[in-house]
């Protein structure tokens, strides 16, 4: 998760995902571990995370379908489910589709 | 610098920033921080922004246009060179249109 994801050409999708923490662990730390290792799945392109006083995780993935296989796994499902009980105070997550990019 | 962005309905814009950083300090906490308060132009939406072993910073414009004139801003294009010559090992900029967006 430390360094800047090695995308393809684009077009491909970003999804955007930042979040403020309540103060519950209650396995936060694992389970965010195990979500990046899960996430490698079909149409997975990569990830890149950092945390403040906001966390943002924006992974990347081949098309639409990959996104909506992601967020449909059971494990994923569960950890979703506790996030919004537990972990997050507020979240946002947006599917976006990225157009042009470039860099060193 | 330090919430989740009240962004509009999409669809809108997400410029993804990813960066590592060299050593070298030379103003650039100061120059963030005024590039963070120059961006407020026509067609800025808002900001996240957050470091660890990566910084990503995403901002959220209105539609491209907004995105190409911030980019062509003049004190921004003197950070943007010395972002290339001094504060970044490497980085990667991804413009991309956010579809959808959902969260608590």
């Amino acid at each position: 998760m430390s360094a800047i994801a090695n995308t393809p050409k684009p077009p491909y999708f970003a999804v955007i995902f930042t979040s403020t923490r309540t103060k519950v662990e209650k396995g936060y730390g694992e389970t965010a571990d195990r979500m990046v290792e899960l996430a490698q799945q079909p149409g997975f392109l990569g990830v890149e995370s950092a945390r403040e006083d906001v966390g943002i995780t924006v992974s990347y993935w081949r098309d639409l379908d990959s996104i909506k296989n992601w967020k449909a796994n059971t494990e994923h499902l569960d950890a979703q489910k506790t996030g919004r009980k537990s972990w997050y105070d507020s979240f946002k997550v947006r599917i976006s589709k990225v157009e042009r990019d470039y860099g060193i």
